[in-house]
């Protein structure tokens, strides 16, 4: 499936979690990654996650498409981390 | 169609770009809106976006999906903002 992740964390714990996500997606803005993931891997990325952050206040979202070719992603102004599978 | 849209623009835009954006979208986190929205309407936001960015430097994302049941939305930590309409 495909995924677009935003996340929403105390500044403490920005650094660990861009970390964490660059291992299994792609950075494409601030702290919103996109790419193909299967569901145990997306399931083992949230794991440790939530390991990660203060579930009170911290906030990650998942947007997830069966398909890439159901979902269509336009760029306006720079693009900040182009990726070579363009959708 | 249903869109996330996320912007990354300078410090000193990020007020007027909130609030533009929130006259067409929901905003649910940090710099990222979802919602219904028509294609002359999101034209018509996106228009007014880049009168307001710095087209070198900020930068606005917008993943499209013709349906919203064709998105899957998954919540982890605090819903920075419920939306009433839940996907």
């Amino acid at each position: 499936m495909y995924v677009i992740l935003v996340y929403d964390v105390g500044e403490k714990r920005v650094g660990k979690m861009l970390k964490l996500c660059r291992q299994y997606l792609n950075w494409i803005q601030n702290s919103v990654f996109e790419g193909e993931i299967t569901s145990v891997k997306l399931k083992e990325l949230l794991k440790k996650a939530k390991r990660l952050m203060d579930m009170d206040n911290d906030s990650i979202i998942v947007f997830k498409s069966r398909d890439i070719k159901w979902l269509e992603k336009e760029i306006i102004g720079l693009e900040k981390n182009p990726l070579d599978t363009m959708l």
